[in-house]
């Protein structure tokens, strides 16, 4: 691999070090010069170093441990705000208010969210990526104080790693890849393709500690239950409406 | 900086060499060292070198001339089909079928799609982003025989360079950066961090070719149209609810 790609995992103990301006600079730079939707760039990356603001932020990822000493989060939204803003400053009738541009904009967001990640790790930095975003996406946006057409999507925790994990493991390259069309999985494949990972001594370690006869249900009964998913659902869907990404559908 | 990717600009024409089975390899092998939600890999990329489906794909990217000499195409899908597969093998039942699980499993989809791209690049290949994609999920939903649960989210074109064009200009990086929280712009603002590309040459020249007064009419009067904007919406939002993305809300 030519990219230092390979190197990748997700980091969870930071040391409190703050990153040099023109490092984070250069990851933010490189964030920018990832695709995007007809040169539109329709997203905004906030960057929360303060640490008033980081600590109104941390209940928001559930207090995770991380959040105390890694300096920096990035918040990622997609953001149709500013081109339309651009826009009627110009008598042009800007028409990004809809579901279409959600999906154009969440695409712009997160190339350039994975290009900084990209570079941070080049610079010897580590990061970790915040799914919690979604579920607490109202509460982040009133802190952040985003205008209609801007929502949160993802969050980078960014700082100088204080641990050596080693690298995540993934499913076999074939699980993810098909050639030429979808090939669907028959059930032995399936099988396969998680067998590494359901013998692992770390899947063996959950079950106990969760008394489930499998790694399946962990996900399904422990980590993402249905009934968060479909509240996180209706409120980010909510949120969508609010700050005016389907204002004509 | 520290990576390649300060050097990317999107490539239109390409070399009809193939790519080789190493090369394509280490790209996606990239792809699946990205971050992703609980290691859940909810993403598929569908690799298409065949070149009768390359053909049949061509119109749903309104047959841009690129596509006939790029030896791949790269089409990059939400999944949440092969997790829950492997759920309902673990008497586990899985609780994806909803909105929030489309924006997880997009998040996951495109951050590994720019980890292609970088690597992509490192290995001297040049890739485009396809924005069609949406316009035509539907269709190409049915050329890859996407099942339930997956949907098409954008496509890279890949292939080695047959051009050489200038890195693509983009706004200051204060556009879209904030620092601690979101710090709404002035209209001065917005003229200056736009000042650069509406004197450009490359403006003067679509000007001319549109007769339109300025840039931001361009967008909104001719590349993006409320009325296509609403019919992609709909269509796009229809083909979610039919591939299970809204089961239960």
């Amino acid at each position: 691999m030519k990219s230092n790609i390979n190197k990748h995992r997700s980091i969870r103990k930071y040391r409190p070090t703050p990153i040099p301006e023109e490092v984070l600079k250069e990851c933010l730079l490189a964030a920018s010069k990832a695709s995007t939707c007809g040169n539109m760039q329709l997203y905004s990356l906030v960057v929360t170093r303060d640490e008033e603001l980081r600590r109104q932020l941390a209940p928001c990822h559930f207090n995770q441990p991380m959040l105390e000493n890694a300096p920096c989060l990035v918040t990622v939204c997609a953001d149709i705000h500013r081109f339309s803003m651009w826009c009627r400053q110009r008598d042009a009738e800007p028409a990004y208010d809809n579901f279409a541009w959600f999906v154009n904009a969440s695409t712009d967001a997160l190339l350039a969210a994975e290009n900084f990640c990209v570079e941070a790790e080049a610079q010897g930095l580590g990061i970790c990526i915040l799914g919690t975003t979604l579920y607490t996406a109202r509460r982040i946006s009133e802190i952040l104080q985003l205008p209609d057409g801007v929502v949160p999507l993802t969050t980078i925790v960014v700082g100088y790693p204080d641990e050596s994990p080693a690298l995540t493991d993934r499913l076999p390259l074939d699980a993810v890849v098909h050639y030429d069309r979808y090939q669907e999985y028959t059930a032995a494949e399936i099988d396969e393709l998680w067998a590494e990972k359901e013998m692992s001594e770390e899947t063996r370690r959950l079950l106990d500690e969760n008394q489930l006869p499998n790694l399946a249900q962990i996900f399904t009964e422990r980590r993402y239950v249905r009934k968060d998913n479909l509240a996180i659902s209706e409120s980010y869907m909510e949120l969508l409406r609010e700050k005016g990404f389907f204002n004509n559908k």
